[in-house]
C-alpha cells in the first residue's frame, strides 16, 4: 500500500552526446513529454498551427535527461521508498546517485525501483532517455520504426504530423509504500452455462502477514468472504461464485463488474495491505461468419475463412463501432477527462467496439476502466503497423517483455475481447507473413497468458476488407453505394470517408492568406492532410465535394457540404454491413478520433473531442431496431429507374413484432410493405421497390430525393435518405 | 551407454475389466501389436483377403497386459537397468511388482523408467493397455478419434481398413545402462553467408565425470575437438565451425551431415560415456510464391496469400513429391528394410520431398536418419486429421506432451523442413479454425522448441489445392488436363488419379468368384476401397476406365488400362504445376504407399513396395530439365483443333543452352521452337502449337496421337505424350 508520495522537483534537459551531461535545466512534469517540457523553446508557441510541429525535429537525435534530488525521507520499519513509473518513452537508464538501476527498451514496461537500501542522505535520481530508435535515417517515414515496438503512427501518417514523443508518458511517482501482498492474480473458468464461476487467486505475502482474506464484492456488497492463515511465501486459494452476474457488452444487458479484494492481517489482525481488482465474467469466441461453414463445389478445395464473429456469452454479436487512435500526438498528455470525453461520444452513438489501432499506443489505465464499466468491446492490437518487423533476436527480446507488459495492462480487462498482431502486416505495404516469428511470438505469449481470449494475427484477414477510404473513388469510377453493393466481406474492419474540419479549426491551423480556395500547392494545407496525405486530392477532395454538391463560394461552404457527404456515406456504410448479418459480422470505420486538428480526415471525431455530423448518421444507423434500405449508387439522373431493398435491421436482443412499412419518395407514397415478425439479433429482408427518378428544376444543378421509410407505430425506426439527382 | 540388453520373453493377454487378469497368455513380439501377437487366434490367417480384417473388432475395446518376469541382474557400482520404450501405443499403466511406476497417455513420448532401485530377487513387469480410445460408440468412424493424439486413419479411411493398432510399436527393451551424460542437446545458428556456423552444446553430466569433450566430424574426419574440465551439473559448450558443408535436398547439393560426439572421462581418462547426434547445417524459410507479393488494385483490400514456397539455403525450391502414408497397417510392423525399400523408390522418381501426412504416425528413426543421408525433404504432420480436437484441458495436456515428445524425435534432423498442425483442419469436414487451441498450442510449442523451421496450422491453407482426385470429374465434367489447366494454386499438396492395384494382389484379397467383371455390391471389392469409397465407383472408377479405353475383357485388361490412365493423369498434373513455377511451388500427389492391397487406390506404390506404372510417368515429369507440353483436355475428336502450348522446364541448379526443339504428331513433324537459353530454377514458355486433329481408321473406337518434343542434342529432355481420339 502506498503511505505517501514524495514532492519531487523533476528537471530536463538534453545533450547531443550520451556521456554529456545538458548545459541547461528546464522544469520538466510527469507525464508528459521531453517535447512538451521545451514548449517555451519554440519561435511559434502554438505548433498545431501550419507547419509549427517541425520545431520538434531535431529534439528527436539528442539525449535527454531527466534529474531529481531528494533527501532521504524518513522509512518506518517495513516502510520502502519506490521509484514507480507506467511508462518511459523510449529506450532508457534510470540511475540513482551515479548507479544504474535499470536499463530498458520498451515504453510499456512498468518500472518499479526499490531504492529503500540504495539512498543517501540526498539523492540525485536521472532518467536518461536515447535518442529516436530510427532503423535508419535515409528519410523521415514510418519505416524508421521498424526495429522498435515503439508507435509508428508518429513517424509520420498519412493524418499525423512527423512528431517522435520521448520521455515520461504514464504515471510516474517516488512513492513510500509498505507492500505485504505481490503478484496477485485471478483467473477463473466458467460452467458450461454460465452461471458459475471457479475463481483461483495467486500471488505471495510478505513476512509479517499472519493471515489473507479474499473478499468478492458486487455493486459494493460482499457476496463471498473467505479469510484463512498465511505466512510469508506463495498462496493460492480458490473460492466458487454462484449465479454470477455476467458482462455484456452495450446493448446487449449490463456489464456487470465484481470487485476482488486480497487483504492482509497482521498478528493483531490490523489490516496490513490491501489489493482489489475488477472481474467482468464472460466469455468470449471467435466464430466462423454465417454462410462461410461450407467450401464451394468442385475441386481443387482450399480452406474455408477464418472466423471473424465475436461470440460473447454464447450469442453472436454484430460489432459496430470505430478505429482508435492516439488522442493526443504526446500520449503523456492524455487525461482522464479526455478519455472519458471521447469514450461517453462513442457509446452515444451506439457503438459497442472500439479496434484500437496497432499504429498508436496501448492505452492508459482509465481507457480500459471506462470500456469495462460502459461494455465497449475493445480490440487491442499490438504496436506494429504496416513496416516489416524482423525476426532478429533483439527485436525479438524487446517484443517477448513488452507484449508481456501488454497483456498485463490490457488481458485482465473484461471489455478485452480480441487481441490482434497489429495493422495491414499481411500486405505488400508490410511484407510481414504468416512465418514472421514476431507474429508468432505474439500468438503463443497471448495463448500462454489469455487464452481465453481470441488472437488474430492481424487485420485484415482473408475474407475482411480495409477501404475504401473515400466516397468517390475517380480510379473505379465508383461511389460509396456501389463500392458496398459489390461488398461481400465476413468484416469490414476499417473503411472511410473523408471531411473537412470544421471551418473554425481550418481557420485555425491555416495561414489565414491560403484559406479559400485551398490549394493543393500550399503547404499549410498539405501538412494537415488536406493534399498529397494518401492519394493525390485526400483527404479533403474538392472535386468531390464540387461533383457532387456544385462549387462552394466559401470556406464554410464547403466544409459543410464535405461533412454532409461523409455523414451520408457513413451511414450506407454501416446500414450496408449491417443488412448483410450475419455473414458480415462487423463494421467498424476508419476512423473515430484524431490527435490533432487536421484540416481533412477520415475521423468522425475532430480534436480534441469535437463530433462531426457524421456522428449523428452513424448514431440513425446503429439503431438496434430499424428500417433501412441498399441503394445501387448515390447520385441520380432524372428518368433513370432506381430500385432499392427494403430490410427490417434488428440488433437487438428482443423481437419485435410484424408491421407495416410506407415507403415515400419526396413525400409520394410509392409502396407499403406489410413485414413479419423480426426475431431479435436478424435481418429481414423485404421486397426491392422500383420507381422513376423524377425530373428536378432546371435552376438546380442538383437537387435532393428525399426517400423515407415510416414504419406504422415505430417512429424511432423510421429512416430517411437524400440522394441527389443531377439535373 | 549401453552395457546389455536383458533378454525376456514377454506374454500377452486380455480381460474385459481394468482390474481383472488374462484368463490365458500368448507369446508377444516387441515391437508389435496386441493384434499381431494374437494372429494365431484368427479363422481366415490372411486377414487382408476379404473382409478378414474384421475379425479384430472385438480387440478394441478389452483391456490388454503384457507381462514379462526376470532376475535381478547382476549390476555393477554405476551401472542401472532400465525399461526402455520409443512408443507404447495408447493409453497404458507399467508396473513392477505390483507398484505402478507410470501411467501415460500418449504413443509418442519415449518411455525410460529406471528400476533399480524397485529390484527385487524375482521381479514381474506389466504393461497394461487400455481399449482403443473412442469419444463415442455410435457407429466406427474416424470421429471416435476426436479426442486422442493417435493417428485417426485406423479408425477407417477411404483406403484404410477399420483396424486400430495397439500396443508395443517401438523398440523396446530392458537394458543395463552406464549414464554420465543427459539431455544433450545442440542448436546452430549460421552466419548469413550460410559459411560458418555457432554450435552451443548443452547437458549435464552426473558425478564422476571428470572431463568432457565435444567433437564434430565430416566424413568420418574429426573437424573440430574442445575438451573441457567438467564435473557433475549442467553444462553449455560453445564452438564455431568454420567453411562448414550445408546440407542440400536431392538434385541441389550433396545432403552433407555432421556427426557430433560428446565424450565422457572419468579421473583417468577412460572414455565412460558417448553420446552422438548428427547436424545437417541448413537454413529454411517459407516464403511468399512469386507473383503473390501485390495486392489486387482496388478496394477493399484482404490479405495476400500466405507463403508456401520452401527457401533452402537462400534457394527457392519447387517441391515435388508424395503424400507418405503409414507403409503397414500395424506400424510395429514397419521394418527398417520397408522404410528403405519404399523411400529408394520416391528418391529414384526425383522425389524431393514426402508430406508425412496427419492422419497416420510419426515415423521411427530410421526413416528420418535415411532422409536426412538422401537428402529427402520432409514435411511433417502432427497427427490430427479430418476431426473437430478439442479445446478441452484433458486433450491439451496430452497434446502438449506429444507434440513434444514429436518434437524431439523429428526436430534435428534436417531433413525436416516444415511442421503442420495437422490434414484438412479448416476444412468443413473437420470444423476447426485459427482460433482452435490445439493448433495454437502447436505453432506455439514448435516455435519455442524449433524456431528456424516453419510452421503452418494445416493443409490446405488458402492458395493452396487439395484434390481433384480422379482422371475424370463427372459432376463437373472435367479430365485431368481441364482441371489442371484452370488451377491457379499456389500450391498443390494433395491430388491424385486412382488406379486398380495389379492383378495378383486383386486375386489374392477378392474372392474368386467376385473378381471380374468387378461388381460395386461385392463386399470384398467395397472394403478394398474398388467401390463407395470416397465417391459411388473409387476408387476404381471402371466407367471412367472404359469412357477412355473402352470396355475391358478381363481383369488383368482392365487394371493395364486403368493404371495407364492413372500413369497420364499424374505426368499432366506434375507436368501442369511445374510449368506455373513460381508462381506454384509443390506438386505432392495423394498418395504415394498403402498400408495394406487395396483393390484400387491413388498411390503410386502398391503394398507392400511394389510401383505403379505413374512411377514412370512421374520420373519422367520429375526430370530436372525437360521439354514439356501443356494440353488444354485428355480425349479429342477427329476435326478438332488442338492448341497446346510448350515449355522447357529447368529446375536443376544449372542454366541450360539455347536449342531447338521439334514438334512432330504421330511421327510428322508439326514444327519447330529455337529456345532462348533457360537460367537454372526456371520455365521458359514457348509457342504454342496448333494443329487439326487427324482422323483415325474407323474400326477403332480409340486410338492414340503421339505427340512427341524433341530437342537438338538433349534426347534425355525429350517428352511424348498419347492422347486418346474418340472415333
Amino acid at each position: 500500500m502506498i503511505q505517501a508520495k514524495l514532492n519531487t522537483n523533476w528537471e530536463l534537459g538534453f545533450h547531443t552526446e550520451k556521456d554529456s551531461l545538458p548545459l541547461e535545466w528546464n522544469p520538466a512534469s510527469f507525464p508528459g513529454a521531453v517535447q512538451l517540457d521545451m514548449l517555451h523553446t519554440l519561435e511559434e508557441p502554438d505548433w498545431t498551427r501550419s507547419d509549427g510541429f517541425r520545431q520538434f525535429r531535431w529534439m528527436e537525435d539528442v539525449w535527454w535527461t531527466y534529474k531529481t534530488s531528494f533527501n532521504r525521507p524518513s522509512l518506518s520499519g517495513s516502510e520502502r521508498l519506490f521509484f514507480s513509473s507506467k511508462g518511459i518513452d523510449y529506450a532508457f537508464i534510470i540511475s540513482l546517485n551515479g548507479r544504474v538501476l535499470l536499463q530498458q527498451e520498451g515504453m510499456f514496461r512498468h518500472v518499479d525501483l526499490d531504492l529503500t537500501t540504495r539512498l543517501e542522505e540526498k539523492n540525485d535520481l536521472r532518467i536518461q532517455i536515447a535518442p529516436v530508435p530510427k532503423s535508419h535515417h535515409e528519410g523521415d517515414d514510418r519505416s524508421q520504426a521498424n526495429r522498435a515496438f515503439k508507435p509508428a503512427v508518429s513517424y509520420g501518417w498519412d493524418w499525423h504530423p512527423r512528431l517522435v514523443p520521448l520521455g515520461v508518458w504514464d504515471e510516474t511517482s517516488l512513492e513510500i509504500r509498505r507492500d505485504f501482498i505481490h503478484e496477485v492474480r485471478t483467473r477463473y473458468s466458467l460452467d458450461d452455462s454460465l452461471e458459475s464461476a471457479d475463481l483461483t487467486i495467486t500471488g505471495r505475502a510478505s513476512s509479517g502477514v499472519q493471515s489473507l482474506s479474499v473478499r468478492a464484492e458486487f455493486k459494493g456488497m460482499t457476496v463471498h468472504l473467505k479469510e484463512f492463515e498465511q505466512e510469508a511465501g506463495e498462496f493460492r486459494e480458490s473460492i466458487k461464485l454462484e449465479d454470477i452476474k455476467l458482462w455484456w457488452p452495450a446493448g446487449l444487458g449490463e456489464p456487470d463488474l465484481y470487485e476482488l479484494v486480497v487483504s492482509a492481517f497482521d498478528a493483531e489482525h490490523h489490516l496490513i495491505d490491501e489489493q482489489r481488482s475488477t472481474i467482468g465474467f464472460r466469455k468470449i469466441r471467435l466464430v466462423r461468419n454465417t454462410g462461410t461453414e461450407q467450401e464451394d463445389p468442385g475441386f481443387p478445395k482450399s480452406r474455408l475463412l477464418p472466423p471473424i464473429t465475436l461470440e460473447i456469452n454464447n450469442r453472436k454479436i454484430f460489432a459496430q463501432g470505430s478505429n482508435w487512435v492516439n488522442p493526443e500526438v504526446f500520449p503523456g498528455m492524455i487525461s482522464d477527462d479526455r478519455y472519458r470525453e471521447l469514450l461517453e461520444l462513442a457509446t452515444g452513438i451506439g457503438f459497442n467496439i472500439l479496434r484500437v489501432w496497432g499504429g498508436g499506443i496501448v492505452n492508459k489505465d482509465f481507457f480500459h476502466e471506462w470500456c469495462d464499466r460502459n461494455g465497449m468491446m475493445v480490440w487491442q492490437e499490438f504496436p506494429l503497423a504496416c513496416n516489416d518487423y524482423p525476426d532478429d533476436d533483439s527485436y525479438l527480446f524487446v517484443l517477448k517483455s513488452e507484449s508481456r507488459a501488454i497483456i498485463e495492462r490490457v488481458g485482465q480487462h473484461p471489455s478485452t475481447v480480441l487481441w490482434s498482431g497489429g495493422n495491414e502486416l499481411f500486405n505488400s505495404w508490410s511484407g510481414m507473413d504468416d512465418q514472421s516469428l514476431p507474429l508468432r511470438w505474439l500468438n503463443s505469449i497471448c495463448l500462454e497468458l489469455t487464452p481465453e481470449i481470441p488472437f488474430i494475427p492481424t487485420s485484415p484477414l482473408e475474407g475482411i476488407g480495409h477501404g475504401h477510404y473515400l466516397f468517390y473513388d475517380p480510379l473505379s469510377n465508383e461511389d460509396i453505394c456501389q463500392i458496398m453493393a459489390r461488398s461481400n466481406h465476413t468484416a469490414l474492419t476499417e473503411y472511410g470517408v473523408p471531411s473537412p474540419s470544421d471551418a473554425e479549426i481550418i481557420r485555425r491551423i491555416i495561414p489565414q492568406e491560403e484559406i479559400f480556395p485551398p490549394s493543393p500547392d500550399s503547404m499549410a494545407w498539405i501538412v494537415h492532410h488536406a493534399f498529397k496525405s494518401w492519394q493525390d486530392d485526400t483527404w479533403l477532395c474538392p472535386e468531390v465535394i464540387e461533383k457532387y454538391c456544385g462549387k462552394s463560394r466559401n470556406l464554410e461552404e464547403m466544409v459543410e457540404r464535405g461533412q454532409k457527404l461523409q455523414a451520408a456515406g457513413y451511414r450506407f456504410i454501416f446500414e450496408g454491413a449491417r443488412q448483410k448479418w450475419p455473414y458480415c459480422s462487423m463494421a467498424i470505420n476508419w476512423c473515430f478520433n484524431e490527435p490533432w486538428p487536421a484540416a481533412a480526415n477520415n475521423s468522425i471525431v475532430q480534436y480534441p473531442a469535437l463530433p462531426k455530423p457524421a456522428c449523428d448518421s452513424i448514431r440513425e444507423a446503429c439503431r438496434p431496431v430499424m428500417a433501412s434500405a441498399s441503394f445501387p449508387k448515390y447520385q441520380w439522373q432524372a428518368g433513370e429507374i432506381l430500385k432499392f431493398d427494403l430490410f427490417i435491421l434488428n440488433h437487438s436482443c428482443t423481437d419485435t413484432p410484424a408491421g407495416k412499412m410506407t415507403i415515400t419518395v419526396n413525400g409520394v407514397e410509392i409502396r407499403t410493405w406489410e413485414f413479419e415478425e423480426v426475431k431479435g439479433n436478424t435481418v429481414l429482408k423485404g421486397p426491392q421497390v422500383e420507381f422513376l427518378v423524377p425530373t428536378q428544376d432546371r435552376d438546380q444543378v442538383i437537387a435532393d430525393m428525399v426517400i423515407a421509410l415510416k414504419v406504422q407505430g415505430h417512429p424511432e425506426w423510421d429512416s430517411i435518405y437524400e440522394l441527389p439527382i443531377e439535373a
